[in-house]
């Protein structure tokens, strides 16, 4: 018989109940002004983009951050593996070539929904920009000739975070 | 400003890094046969259907069971208020009215899927049948008046299980 | 056999190949001021907070708005169905009674989490307020004997928002 | 102003009503017998496994499949990049080296989860096996030197499914 493993067992005399005892999760708040802002590095985006980690959800995969882009930086190409949705609090964004080239040019303050699957070969800030993001699943970064740069999830944002705040 | 909270807040110096230290979930594994069936109370059923409960996921608020329906029983009207997926192991699921009253008729092997917001107002069982299923969010179980029985997710299935098998 | 029905069946000879061919979903943007506020109604709150729909997931039950909340108004007792996650762009906003009763108090510019089954009582803004919010699963307003007034998901908050547009 | 796209789109006069008409999700059941084993391509798995896919959801990336596995055949190295769920129907399965060597060994009739980001350097099934398994998000597949082979998703296995039965 297979063995029950993990923090939720439960016994009763022979007869094994495993799992059922789990937590409903912790509510979180956190001020937004009483973390400092982070520098993104250059894999992901070029000229300075910097970030927030707000949130994680391990079981999910989901997490929410919030980003401050200067005029004239962007996101390097990636593929969003699952739903994202954005509040542009400040400034413009051209997604995928903006609206020029067939894309969306977002300006604030304005709402976007990016479904799974949807690539972004070049997100561009013309000029100084803030945007607030809920992702569920990683982003896939692609190089030029679309080989894997890296897959970016919550616990790769969680402990590129930890280590730029000096935890663990 | 306020105050972080829960077991996953860090901090570095003076500076909050709130939430940001989660632990990936577990994995599980359950050898079925090693749990004993558990009658489905009256208000959610008729005739003796029998669960096990296999998992919970609270924070997404899905969870996942499997169902013993003698011949002749039903689960009572409710609406699924997040998707849901099954595969019928084992005889016959008439799942609103039926094939022949426009709805389906699910023979084994069969798999399902059952959007949200999908009103099940009887589901049948003509004879012996077993399904397991995948639900995310809760049921919303009604009466004949359309008024709120019960609404049944992850936290509430968890506590009428861990009841029923004495624990807790 | 059971038949295929939707509108993604595929054939190929005598073999059916259901469901197989969905669309990925379409990506969305929304200038918000480009849409009218629209007054929350009464069971739901008071003193005249208004809303914008911004967006709706029918598969996984997620939706998405914002919230302009005036000094003095409150969110009426409510249970969250699944977790969901806001940005309070403006304001106060004391949950659960605020951090002096327990909860939490919001100050702008901030972000919270709510999980799954979290129950907030009276969700009150002391000045006016403004917060964007993503939604998974349905809320379930409850009266003060705890009868359900409504459970409101993203198939409600649609018509709501398509009535008070005067669409359709 | 941005322009609003896709097919949801409302108007009221000179308002925009973004995106909100979004229909509910259809029910779909399927009779597994009708639908033809499909063999699982050498990237992925050796030794002859097979599958048929069940279902796709597009918008949370999620999707459904069922896998025949002879005796002395296993799955590639790969991570789960959100949680998936199986339900053993037939033989044995050792997960991450079976319990001998820190993993789990599932027998039939088994319930498995396997957590975001959970990795499975060689799933094996050393006697004739067949499951059931819910995934929401895509598999990454990693060679030997942990360079990425594909990142699989309800996009790619749809369009594998789809060729394999001639069908676009």
């Amino acid at each position: 018989m297979a063995a029950a493993k993990g923090p939720a067992t439960a016994k009763r005399g022979a007869v094994t109940v495993p799992y059922a005892r789990k937590n409903p999760c912790a509510g979180e708040f956190m001020h937004i002004d009483a973390v400092d802002w982070q520098v993104m590095p250059e894999p992901f985006c070029i000229n300075g983009i910097r970030w927030k980690l707000l949130h994680t959800s391990p079981e999910l995969g989901a997490w929410t951050a919030i980003y401050d882009c200067p005029a004239g930086s962007w996101f390097n190409a990636h593929v969003h593996l699952g739903p994202g949705e954005y509040l542009l609090t400040k400034g413009r964004m051209d997604v995928r070539g903006g609206s020029l080239e067939g894309g969306d040019t977002a300006y604030a303050v304005g709402y976007g929904y990016e479904p799974a699957n949807a690539r972004h070969d070049k997100t561009f800030f013309p000029i100084a920009s803030e945007f607030y993001m809920t992702f569920i699943g990683p982003l896939h970064f692609l190089d030029d000739q679309d080989k894997t740069v890296a897959v970016v999830g919550w616990k790769e944002v969680q402990a590129m975070w930890l280590q730029q705040n000096g935890v663990e």
